[in-house]
């Protein structure tokens, strides 16, 4: 986007009624429909043997006044309802399912019944506090779980139709309007934990009520602004600061400076990968150059500084949040599935907006590896927190990595990213294309077809592939009626040659025209016209920057998009010590315990001279097969040691 | 020793009588006496502006009915006390100063004064909870703090002839003794924190009280047998555990087993570190051969499997304890400078019982490095944690290095390392030398002078030296006459290359007889007879067992015992971007700013091809000159980056 021009006009609109027909993330998808759901279903109902109880739904009941009983569980134990909801949504958008959407129905009825005459949504306020609604946005989660609230109404309106959600949130956004704003009267309060703010401007396209876009502009342009609001509710219960008060202030959930000011991602991850996300919905919706020049800026700040390879973000587990410029250590990594997802967010809402190859090839690196690792392959075991590095042993001994659990569990205490998961993949299949106003966008390779619109003119693209394991893709176009438009896809950052043919014809060097990492192929599209495009695929070293500490001396592997990784189970333990060759002659295989490609290399194990712990002896080099596997991959087989980033006679 | 074998008979005697005549020891020494001391005195009586108050003192005078006030500072403050007259009492031994002497004594006035009519002294209980004393032995330090008195009370009659504190700590000891021991209606207790243990031989050796003996002896055999003591205490106090109850429950406080069944480290450092030095002592006075092959299991595990390159033990914050095998990072090391002191005594008690250099390395490893590195040249800045790798903008933003201080702090809320220095400092002369049964050991290397008794002839020798920075070594003996005796001199596990001459001739190689890598030289020596020893001391490169996570890839720089460093001062920031050349021509020089040898190598530095994190371009290499300064003495000039393990070409 150029600086000083309108955003609103040149945006992308994503393309949600894409269909996936086939691949790995349609197999993804259809783990969450058939048992990712059910499986969270039972979770919620606390029907999941030897897993931490929910509470979600029996909460809820009890708001309604409908079951004795406790509060039990987070302060937002709310929003894994909302974001079950969600995801059902835009399953039962895509697979029709007449018991899931009662079941759903049910749920939302419930939902209904729990809120208050007044609007208020919100179950651990009113069993626990009801007379103290309000009072601490910096800590609890009122708006948070309002925002998923919205969210999943959006969905399941948009998915079936039905309004009942929808108006219970319309409900809850006029109680929360009247409370909080510029005016007179009211809070200038905004919430702890961001959703709400891109929540809102979900709910404003639906509604068109610009009082929602409003008071998404609010919460978002109040945040980190003198005198501090969470200073002043909190002086209001007593205390001089907020409850959960860290090192890093209100850093923490970036209410350091109004974004305006802000150039680096500081704090809470996923706090701050939905803020950001707000701001770019908000740049879009007000045109505003200057509010995407400064998600621009983080953007850069945040993947070139502060991203893993596996596109995981949050390097520590205290604040769960950011630290220092290329502090990204492999084992103690935080890199919570949830704020991988976060950044997919992100990067999908500047990539409608300026539709640059960079964000999409960090939305990749984040889906293929620090999202898709955060389920395991059957789709009952998750990841919160996403390690590049595993020992098992030094997980149960050490106190710093106390927050890395060496396999997946069942479900969580704080079980945001479970759902997160479910609703994400649900809808993975909106994220593969955008409609532009001249033409379509392919922004991701998946077996799948879209229809888009071409002027006056209806038109179909049907994509083949195998990606991410085989880099052939075949794009073909049905239209009406020959029509003039352009096709921009994407050439992956990845990827280093990539042959394109259109109807069988190779594209010469002239002809290949890219905008932004975009291939642009303008012409008068026939049906049946067909476009093909070969990415090479060879296995590639990838090295760290050097200031990364942690990746100092190692090299990780990476075919397409797919970060690899070493498991105990292949290479035995201790894989510090195994040392890729120069030569390492990579060999792509398949295995048949496991539905990915593999990774065959020359290398060595390196072997003591002794049992001393030091000695002027170096180490044996004993040849060695090296196997790895796709990071997502990992930890489904039998647990163990992993590791992503690997010593290397190529690392120099 | 061999198995079997009564201990007794055959043990090292140290010659705690040797003078350092000068050299680096010397001048750590002196140092301490007139920096140190007087410092650590200031400290314990608040008069250091802008560092943690001690309050030691002045909760000694509140439990005297001297002053009115709270006690403040941890319930150890005592000991802080204690072993500010320790180093003292060494100090005076070696250096008499009258005005300093009048000081101690009134110190121990205080202390006799604040100890009660029944023999009890622990100012903490007296002010605070006087009706719970002996209620929480596993949490509290009472026992603790006994141990340093009676410490302190040994070395100051054997300094000065004064028994004063030596009366003051066999009545503890007899209060001490009515309360605890096997008989029936005593408490089957133990301390939490060891020390007791090791200062009860002490006295014994001093008194010759055997109750004195037996004491210890309860002490170290009753730990950890089953029902639980520490379980009981708790129990009388309405709990069901120590009220610091951790993972690692009883191995905390090595009460997870007794003694004769614990086959590794575990817990608390320091606590494992005086509790091994107590059995080893116990093995020496009892002739317990199994309690020597406990000591000896123990001590390989330590060394072979928990010992930083520095000497250093203990790898986490968390307990300030041991981890699992091989775990040891680099940047998140407690390596609390008490524990390598803990490890230097204990290796020292080794020693005298099984003349094997292999104790005398690690004494002398934890010594030159993780000892050394506590205090700053000035000798009035301390470290508690000693990292092998620094950098300040991860430790201001990671809270798994919150324990980690960049720079040396001027006192600390638990201020146990400053005087654990002073104390063994001030006394390391009595580490040189051991007198056996046919003649001299000499265990380390240092400007010296050391008299012992040859059957009835009375020897001297003399040693002249600037180890450890260079490797030239004259030992003159003078004898009243001729004698037979055999003279034991290290050669160190880090030497490849000793010439050995006598009286100006070579040994050869058939002359040349090793005893557990002492060279044993056995003759009729005759006055002036001049033994001179030359150790090569080239740059070493060091490899960690490859095993080592954190070493992985990496080499260290040793020259003779001294572990070298890289800091930000010579080198630049991104210290990990630095990589030492296959072939790296080392020179050691003299810098008119550093009074040590530094080290300049040949090396790169790696610059990025690009500002992105990631790329499958490598890094650049650079041309650049390393330069590296002996690890204790780091943090002398300016704050910044250090780095003890490099990269570097040669690591496999």
């Amino acid at each position: 986007m150029k600086r000083g021009m309108g955003v609103r006009e040149n945006v992308l609109r994503p393309c949600k009624h894409a269909v996936l027909a086939g691949g790995l993330l349609a197999n993804r998808a259809e783990v969450v429909r058939s048992r990712m759901i059910p499986y969270q279903w039972q979770a919620l109902n606390d029907l999941v043997p030897g897993v931490e109880p929910s509470h979600a739904l029996a909460n809820l009941r009890i708001a309604a006044g409908e079951q004795s009983g406790e509060f039990r569980g987070m302060v937002f134990q709310d929003s894994d309802v909302a974001k079950w909801l969600e995801a059902v949504a835009y399953s039962l958008a895509v697979h029709p399912d007449p018991e899931l959407e009662a079941r759903a129905d049910a749920v939302i009825d419930l939902v209904a019944r729990a809120q208050q005459p007044d609007g208020y949504l919100n179950s651990y306020y009113t069993i626990v506090e009801p007379q103290n609604r309000w009072t601490n946005l910096a800590d609890n989660h009122e708006l948070y779980c309002a925002g998923h609230f919205i969210e999943a109404a959006v969905a399941y309106y948009e998915a079936t139709g039905k309004d009942r959600l929808l108006q219970v949130v319309c409900k809850l956004v006029d109680h929360i309007d009247s409370l909080f704003g510029p005016e007179e009267g009211k809070k200038r309060g905004y919430p702890g934990h961001e959703e709400i703010e891109l929540a809102l401007i979900k709910l404003y396209r639906v509604t068109g009520n610009k009082r929602h876009l409003r008071l998404a502009q609010f919460f978002v342009e109040e945040r980190g602004k003198q005198p501090h609001y969470f200073a002043q509710e909190a002086r209001a219960r007593g205390l001089d600061k907020p409850t959960h008060w860290g090192k890093f202030a209100y850093a923490y959930s970036q209410a350091h400076l109004p974004i305006r000011e802000q150039e680096t991602p500081e704090g809470h991850a996923v706090r701050a990968m939905y803020f950001f996300t707000a701001v770019a919905d908000l740049a879009q919706e007000t045109g505003d150059a200057e509010l995407f020049q400064v998600c621009d800026t983080l953007w850069q700040s945040t993947v070139q500084r502060h991203m893993y390879l596996t596109g995981g973000i949050g390097s520590q587990s205290y604040g769960e949040g950011f630290t220092t410029d290329y502090d990204l250590p492999a084992s103690r990594a935080y890199a919570e599935t949830c704020a991988a997802i976060g950044l997919f967010f992100w990067g999908h809402r500047m990539l409608q907006l300026n539709p640059d190859r960079k964000y999409a090839d960090v939305m990749e690196r984040a889906l293929y590896n620090g999202i898709l690792s955060g389920m395991s392959w059957e789709g009952d075991r998750f990841f919160y927190v996403n390690p590049l590095e595993v020992d098992p042993a030094v997980c149960a001994s050490r106190q710093d990595h106390e927050h890395v659990k060496p396999t997946r569990q069942g479900w969580f205490t704080c079980a945001c990213c479970p759902p997160n998961l479910a609703r994400l993949l649900a809808s993975v299949h909106h994220y593969l294309y955008s409609q532009s106003r001249d033409g379509l966008y392919v922004h991701f390779f998946a077996e799948s077809t879209v229809e888009f619109q071409v002027g006056k003119t209806r038109a179909r693209l049907s994509q083949h592939t195998d990606y991410p394991w085989d880099g052939h893709v075949e794009l073909k176009l049905a239209v009406e009626q020959p029509a003039q438009f352009s096709l921009y896809v994407r050439l992956p950052g990845w990827c280093k040659q990539a042959d394109v043919q259109v109807n069988g014809e190779a594209l010469s060097q002239q002809e290949i025209i890219l905008s932004q990492g975009y291939l642009v192929l303008t012409r008068e599209w026939q049906d049946g016209d067909e476009v093909e495009l070969d990415f090479a695929l060879p296995v590639e070293v990838v090295f760290a920057h050097p200031k990364v500490r942690d990746a100092a001396g190692r090299i990780a592997l990476q075919r397409g998009p797919v970060v690899y990784c070493l498991e105990e189970v292949d290479n035995g333990p201790d894989l510090h010590a195994l040392v890729l060759a120069a030569e390492p002659d990579f060999q792509v295989e398949t295995d048949p315990k496991l539905p990915v490609p593999v990774i065959k290399a020359r290398g060595y194990r390196l072997e003591a001279a002794s049992d001393d712990l030091y000695s002027t002896a170096a180490p044996r080099k004993v040849p060695a097969v090296i196997k790895a596997v796709p990071y997502f991959s990992w930890d489904n087989r039998r647990p163990g040691a992993m590791q992503v980033w690997i010593r290397s006679e190529l690392a120099p």
